[in-house]
């Protein structure tokens, strides 16, 4: 997500709280408090401009949004258009690093994770920086629900080999696989702005859906 | 493989016992007889008009190779091509139903099981009879060698994603997946005669090798 640096982002965030969370520490264990109802939390980790997340919350107003993103110029787009979508009461963003998930989320405190167009760091040496090594699986199955899933999707085909072979390596189940997304067509998908990039240009998207299965 | 019914094709295959072995299930246990060495057998199920296993026998001679086909004008054409290829010492044909393969294979007879371009049977409803269904998976466990391999490369993309879900379903583990095989242009690739076709066309080859994990 190449973006300039936008010396204003961090005023900007700070100035809407009703979308950028400032205290999400404050909620682990407790993210119900917030959203103030009982609903399932979902969260997208590097969630770019926001498109999916926006998404997301408009077309499922019974479900809870968190979406996570490092950067923050990167960050006042996706808080632009939370607001353009009318600050949904489902949504939150937080501008934290996905490697310090668990400082802001507990073991069964969200129901489902996406991941879309994660950068593919293709370098083997950067493997350990790939949303779908294990490290970050680690991190998803802390706080998850028992069995809960992972939702992937992205045009890079070396990350998408990588992330079956890594996750199914970790030991989740593979729910669904699909290599040509929009040819899918699936009810209900909501695209990236990646994505509506890439699949114009006739480019296949992959996705799978995978479980942690909890032992007992 | 739509071939038309070549009445000729028993006693073609009779006539060329050095080829297509008559007495299978006599060598249950010890091909290393047939073949007069102790090199490893790499077996393909569904060897179609043999282009495949042919090329393999003649490009990896310290390598036994046995392909299955069941229908006689298809297996006279494989036949036909090993006659071409001088009849290689490290190459027999059976022509028996993959279903069988117990009958002809013991547990540790085989060290690698290929699969290529294998009927997708796209229906649900023959979702058995597809060569990756869980039932085929059991008997490859049957007699292959311990933590031994299915090396599976096909055009279908439903029943890659099939495949994909049915192997590690089962326990498989993922050592390689190839989303578009010709573009990773991988060394001693040998071409099927449906690969050639398709690849041609522009369409990608997608490619598994997966392990069963023997549990000590």
């Amino acid at each position: 997500m190449r973006l300039r640096h936008n010396p204003n982002a961090p005023s900007f965030l700070e100035a809407h709280p009703e979308i950028v969370e400032p205290n999400p520490e404050n909620y682990r264990t407790n993210w119900k408090s917030l959203f103030n109802n009982d609903n399932p939390l979902h969260i997208e980790v590097g969630t770019g401009k926001g498109q999916f997340i926006t998404g997301m919350a408009l077309a499922n107003p019974e479900i809870n949004y968190i979406g996570i993103e490092l950067f923050e110029s990167v960050m006042m787009k996706a808080c632009e258009k939370a607001l353009d979508a009318g600050s949904p009461a489902n949504l939150r963003l937080l501008r934290v690093d996905g490697s310090d998930l668990e400082k802001f989320f507990a073991k069964n405190d969200v129901d489902r994770l996406y991941l879309n167009f994660s950068d593919p760091w293709p370098k083997t040496r950067h493997a350990k920086r790939r949303l779908t090594h294990e490290g970050f699986l680690k991190l998803y199955e802390n706080v998850l629900v028992d069995n809960g899933e992972v939702h992937f999707k992205t045009d890079n085909r070396g990350l998408f080999e990588y992330s079956l072979i890594s996750m199914t390596d970790y030991g989740m189940k593979l729910n669904l696989v699909s290599l040509d997304l929009h040819d899918d067509n699936p009810e209900g998908n909501i695209m990236t702005e990646y994505e509506e990039k890439f699949s114009a240009k006739g480019q296949p998207i992959y996705r799978v859906e995978a479980q942690f299965i909890t032992k007992k």
